[in-house]
Formats: structure tokens, C-alpha cells, sequence
């Protein structure tokens, strides 16, 4: 499994005000508590309405995060020139986070496959919009995934997030989530699932519980790439558990590496 | 969801020792605390090698529970005698843990079905032992509520026990169980599922994070019956949100109801 801390996001109101200030203690902070807890991935956004501060907020991040932190960065924008800065100060092979199917991004995101070496998480929105059952979160899937070959990676560099929905407000959407995960996993053995799993719990109090168990569901579903806020009690721990029960961790050893190690 | 403790059990060396010594407040504790956890049903077992002893106990236990407690009790015993004194001294309708098609066992319960007005776990043991796969786990799940339904008992009262098996030394049963589990309730919708899962963890460190994506797993699938601990920390509150997940909680109105209620 593939763990994508999310919390250096500036959408996140302390992160924004980090970023702005250039208050390196509170990003150093939050990346490595991250680690500590499980993050293999750390996400970076320094999102920000004026494109060229983005390029610069995102410059600062990378730099700043990959300095104090083993772990490799997931380089997170809207905006082409961000990302490709992004990408380009990153040292440990990154992920693109992330490219869609709508036709004006698609365009825009597509060439920095070929220029580096990067892993890329595929969103399952279209110029239609959002996804409508599993059939139409696997087609869109393939073409991601064509789209994405094509441009240089390879299936195996793909994350492929199906749109997680709110519960609370479309209730089927867990088991349309859910059935396109297994049915991506058997087209595409070596892709990787994952995506922003906590969308799930939107609108619900105590989200922690709702995102629990979304995890636990999705990981026996296939998940592997989970973005997630890995100081959350428990949430580490127990992706490795369902991973025990959906039979990606054989024998469970990595479920008892962690627990040897403390980590669970 | 039902939700029944299953600390009531004298396969429990404090609860064995606690029955012998007629120790009055260890049991009322262990009672009362599941309750406030959010049992529905208290799962009790006096289980000795003595048969006459077993009667004793079982009759001891359930007029100390109920007097003290207003969940409704889980007769659990091997002993026929010891389940006809549990069964007609409980107050509330109680339920029969458990009847398997193993034919002694079979033989010798089915009569209580006729003559208590209670619900019944059927477990999908046979006489072949243990079952394999999804199908034959839902083709005894059939026989058991045949079976059960001849005896007098209604579909809804009947709670099917799939048989979960250690995930560690058997991976593929967690699909099994959660396939299974999905089948009969497309089969019977107003059969129950449940048992004890934390069979799942048996033989993995930090059982109760294993319990916990197995809890998950299961009432996704349609589980709504566990058997499990509710003093276990985020066990109750986690089932609650995997039913939101799973659907059976319209409008999440018992989620918020329990969030409410300071139950999360």
C-alpha cells in the first residue's frame, strides 16, 4: 500500500496561512508527523489565485518538505505551470495529482507525462461531469489509463481515483465506488486505486468513524493508494489490517512488521 | 442493527471464575457496562463439564442479568438442558445460540424452537464440518431456515451465522464469508446475519483493529446481528458508520441519532 499524507494542502486554512507567511517550522511539522505516522507520499498544494504565487508557493513547498522528510512528494494543482514546477524540484520520483478526462486539463496535464518520470493519479471526471455508477467509473478508467500509456507511463505509475461522493448524500455511490474498484483491479491487475476516501464522510459529524470504514471497505475493494490524514488514530493502522482481510498483505507480514515496529 | 455482547462467557477465565463463585457484582458489572455500550442482546454462557452444573449456572446468570439490565439475552450453551432452563427463564424474548446442521445437535434443539417464542443462530456448520466457499456456506444457510421456519420460527427471527475463520490462516474465507453473507440476504431480505467475527483476528496481534475492518467488511454485506465486544473502543460507533455505508441506514438517522446521543 501506497500511503498519501494530505494535510499540506493551502485549502487547509492553517496551511494557507504557512505558505503565505513562509512558516517553515509549521510545514516541517506537519510533514514529518506524517511520516511518523505512515505517509510514504507526502501532498503538497500551495494553491493560491494568482498562478505565478502558486509557482512560487509550490517551489517553496517542494523544496522545504523533500529537505526535512524522506518521504517522495505528490505535487498537487489546478495550474499547469505550479505542477510543472512542482515536478521539476522534486528529487524522488513524485505523483502527478492528478489529471481528469475534461478535455481543456486533459490537453493542458498530458505533456508532463512525457517530460518526467512521475507516477499520475487518473480522476474519473469527464467533461460530463462526474462519474454515474461503476460502469461508467471503469470506461472512464480505461481511457485514463490509455490516455496516460500513450503519453510515456506505465500502468503500473497510474493511481486511478473513482470520485468518492458524499454518503450522506448519495448513499449508492458507495457500492458503485466500491464495485469499479474491483472490477479496475481485474482489467488492470497492476494499476493502483486510490483517492480522497474522506469526501465519503462529508456532512456527517464525527467523520473519523464514516472514514474508518470506508477505508476497511475500499482496501478489500482494491484500494492501495489511499490519500489520507495518516495522524488520524487508527487510520494507518487499519489500512494494514484490511489489507489482512482483503488478502493483498500475504501471510500478513506487513501487518506484523507493524505491529513489531509499533506501528499499529 | 442487533447488537449482542459477548462477554457473558465462561469460556472467559473471569466470567468461569466469577459463575463458580456466584460472584453477583463482576457479573452485574460486565452487564451493565456492554449495555451502556450499546448492546441489545447479552450473549449468556455458564458453560461447565457438568451438565447439572451447567443448568445451575445458566439459571443463576439469566435471573441475575435481567433483573439487573434491560437488554434482552443470547442463550448460549451446547447443553440442551442447560438452553431449556435459560429459554423459559428469560422474560424478554430471548435468543437460541446456536443450532448447526451437525443432526445431533440438530435433533436435539429443533423441539425448543416449537416450544419458545425466541430467535434462533443458525450456524452453517454441518456434518461435514466446517463450510467451504460461498455457496455451500448460502445452500446451508437454505437448509437452516427450512429447518428453522418447519420448527415454527419466523424468516426474521432466524440470525445466520456464516462461519468466519481465522484470516491468517485462511485469506480467502473473508471473501467467502462477505460473498455468502451478500447471496442470502438477496436470497431471504428479512433473514439476519451475524456471529461472532472476531473469529477473523484469531491468531494476529492487535486483534481489535482486525475486528474492526472485519466489522466493516461484514455489515457492508449485509451483517446486522454481530456478536462482539461493545466495550471495545469505536466497535459500536464503527458499526454505526458502516451502516451508513452499506445503506441500511436511511438518511444515516440512526448515525445521527447515536452522534446525538454522545454514542460515537
Amino acid at each position: 500500500m501506497i500511503i498519501i499524507g494530505e494535510k499540506i494542502n493551502a485549502t487547509r486554512k492553517a496551511i494557507a496561512e504557512a505558505v503565505e507567511a513562509r512558516d517553515e517550522q509549521h510545514i516541517i511539522a506537519t510533514a514529518v508527523e506524517q511520516v511518523a505516522a505512515g505517509a510514504d507520499y507526502l501532498d503538497v498544494n500551495g494553491g493560491n489565485p494568482v498562478a505565478e504565487k502558486e509557482v512560487a508557493n509550490m517551489r517553496w513547498l517542494v523544496e522545504l518538505v523533500q529537505t526535512h522528510t524522506e518521504a517522495a512528494l505528490c505535487i498537487d494543482s489546478a495550474n499547469v505551470e505550479a505542477m510543472d514546477a512542482g515536478l521539476a524540484a522534486a528529487r524522488s520520483k513524485p505523483i502527478l495529482n492528478s489529471i481528469s478526462l475534461e478535455s481543456d486539463r486533459l490537453e493542458a496535464f498530458l505533456p508532463l507525462l512525457a517530460k518526467y518520470e512521475c507516477m499520475v493519479i487518473g480522476l474519473c471526471m469527464s467533461d460530463e461531469g462526474t462519474p454515474a455508477g461503476v460502469a461508467d467509473r471503469v470506461e472512464r478508467a480505461a481511457k485514463l489509463i490509455e490516455h496516460f500509456t500513450a503519453a510515456g507511463r506505465q500502468v503500473a505509475e497510474i493511481i486511478i481515483d473513482p470520485c468518492f461522493f458524499p454518503a450522506s448524500a448519495e448513499p449508492a455511490s458507495v457500492a458503485h465506488v466500491c464495485g469499479a474498484m474491483a472490477e479496475i483491479r481485474k482489467q488492470f491487475p497492476e494499476v493502483h486505486l486510490g483517492g480522497g476516501l474522506s469526501n465519503s464522510s462529508y456532512g456527517l459529524p464525527n467523520r473519523r468513524l464514516v472514514n474508518l470504514a470506508m477505508l476497511s471497505l475500499a482496501t478489500y475493494h482494491g484500494l492501495d493508494a489511499p490519500i489520507i490524514d495518516p495522524c488520524v488514530r487508527d487510520m494507518v493502522p487499519l489500512a494494514r489490517a484490511a489489507e489482512v482481510l482483503s488478502g493483498a498483505d500475504e501471510w500478513c507480514v506487513n501487518y506484523v512488521a507493524a505491529h513489531r515496529a509499533g506501528k499499529l
